[in-house]
């Protein structure tokens, strides 16, 4: 298949497989896709080892690397940054926590640590080392999943010749990121699991794709299969940015008491909340969300305050859930768009790959037999 | 084109415009697709003279209508029918609707009475004469919008050769229609105007798809554009059921001034809200619905309590927005999908169905060169 992506990137087919395994990554890379690491949380120096994994599994073949980069850095001592976000959590939202894990029998979590921890793995301080282990490696793109990039990550991926992708869930967002430059767009609609806007994929890419003009936009959010890709080139993407559907593989890192709940799902058994990371991300329905929509219950925080809160909370439950804890796995969940309800078993990341490209060509010959 | 819809109804096209204005319905099918009249609030009478017109346009081309249906019908006297529903209606519903319209310098209604004859327009004694007069006519379909349609209706469709269509928003919707022995389905995704479920066009189609066998499928929601029929073709659909994009038509009779807030709005502009019709339906965001979100606003009441409330407040409404009322104007809204972010100007029905079908064409070429 070519596309203006395949075009860029060198790739076979313009399909993007993005997720937080480095063997998802690989995966899709020598299946014929690319793969793009989601390289949230890491430390320099494990991103280090995750890059340099993954390049000795794909033999020279094209990846690329999602990093989280605020638009802005805050500046000054890290110690003073943390303690001024600390000092923005109120009390009732520790205990509302606490209380939420006592009432479902899960281990206390030592939550204001656990929040330093959070904070410090997106912080200031974190950002240009990241960002230079990222362009270290002979990555094909860098994302950046938060907002607009800073200019300072646009310099570097034109002179080291690296497209660099934003993710945009609305046409104004989409000028923004025109306006900086960016190379490539990814317009995803609010069925994506993740941080999503309202707006749906059927009719935010050809919105996309009319503002981008020569900038190659690629669909996310609804896609899973060979048909959906199909139908995002004839919305006229140049290609597909899968996330959900890894989380069907065997490679995904997710909790295995998460995906045993993803196999049981159907696609109306997501929600858009912001009770995780303190803006709208579209996730696996619970007990979680439940509890958090009580009457009396508190708002959630804003982004980065609330997953300062629940981050450990999070790791216990999953882990209290792969114990067997009834509670844990009723309150258990994880970012999920709505294609979940098509997932059946859990699969090879490369055979999930190979199969969206053939059913993709198979869509095209259909079509072409309409007319 | 060839589906397994131009197939079943001898059209040349796969394309299905659903609108209230005749001159729609009559312009579509003479374009080269097929219109289909949404007959709510309706007199038998008014019915039949609005069919007998579209007739007289179409020169034996088929068309459909779409009639408001209960799965099952109130039996006994209308008048105790209407009682009983008016009782349901708080008083302090009338206040807040009073009160809204008196906030925003509009005339009051006389709400109570304007409630049963909305009651009355879809009460149990005018369903059957609908019918009948709906089958007297020679139409191609005949649509049934809300929920499963009664058995009647179905045996009534298989005696004369009129494939019975039902509108679904879910799988689940989708099976219950199958069992019941529709002719066709529609699966319309949250991105559409009207009553509309959670789950997006991208996600639903494909899964209605495998679950209807050899009943056709038409995709709704999000398609107002060539290149998003031939997206729905892709995911599997056998054509497309369009709505919102009528109302970018100078035949179209919803209120000018609400048209003119359509030309202006972005595909954010709506929402999901059940202040209108009693069921999340998704419409233009205006006044009205920060009106019903204010605290200590009343709860939106279950359909058709809802409606009987409200109809006649909208009535007054759209009056006072066409008198140049800024009040009005500022809560003027009406059912309209997210595709509203891509009307530009209104123009002639006739135009916007082919220019659909030529950029369908259009798409499916450049599809057949990708590979």
């Amino acid at each position: 298949m070519r596309t203006a992506l395949t075009e860029l990137l060198g790739i076979e087919n313009p399909l993007v497989g993005f997720n937080r395994s480095p063997g998802v990554v690989a995966a899709v890379t020598n299946a014929g896709g690319i793969g793009v690491l989601a390289a949230t949380g890491y430390t320099p120096e494990e991103l280090d080892a995750q890059l340099t994994w993954i390049e000795e599994q794909v033999d020279g073949r094209p990846y690329g690397v999602d990093v989280l980069v605020p638009a802005r850095t805050a500046t000054g001592d890290p110690a003073d940054y943390l303690a001024s976000l600390r000092a923005q959590i109120p009390q009732e939202h520790y205990d509302f926590v606490d209380s939420l894990l006592a009432k479902y029998d899960i281990p206390l979590a030592d939550t204001a640590s656990a929040g330093d921890r959070f904070a410090a793995s997106v912080g200031p301080e974190i950002v240009q080392p990241l960002l230079d282990v990222a362009f270290s490696h002979r990555v094909a793109l860098v994302a950046n999943a938060l907002g607009t990039p800073p200019p300072a990550m646009l310099e570097r991926g034109k002179a080291d010749g690296v497209p660099i992708v934003a993710l945009v869930g609305s046409p104004k967002h989409a000028q923004r990121q025109l306006d900086m430059g960016v190379d490539l767009l990814v317009a995803q609609g609010t069925e994506a699991g993740g941080h999503t806007g309202t707006i749906a994929t059927m009719v935010l890419v050809p919105e996309v794709v009319d503002l981008a003009g020569d900038v190659p936009v690629l669909a996310a959010g609804g896609i899973a299969t060979g048909r959906q890709m199909a139908a995002s080139l004839a919305l006229g993407a140049a290609g597909v940015w899968c996330g959900s559907v890894w989380l069907s593989s065997h490679e995904d890192i997710t909790s295995p008491a998460v995906k045993a709940k993803f196999l049981a799902a159907t696609s109306g058994d997501t929600l858009r909340s912001p009770t995780r990371t303190g803006k709208p991300a579209r996730q696996l329905r619970s007990a979680w969300h439940e509890e958090w929509a009580n009457p009396g219950s508190p708002s959630p925080l804003p982004m980065p305050l609330q997953p300062m809160l629940v981050d450990e909370a999070w790791r216990r439950i999953n882990q209290a859930a792969e114990a067997g804890n009834d509670g844990a796995k009723a309150l258990a969940s994880f970012f999920i768009g709505q294609v979940v309800g098509t997932f059946r078993e859990l699969r090879p990341a490369a055979d999930i790959t190979r199969e969206i490209i053939e059913d993709c060509n198979k869509a095209l010959t259909r079509l072409a037999n309409l007319t």
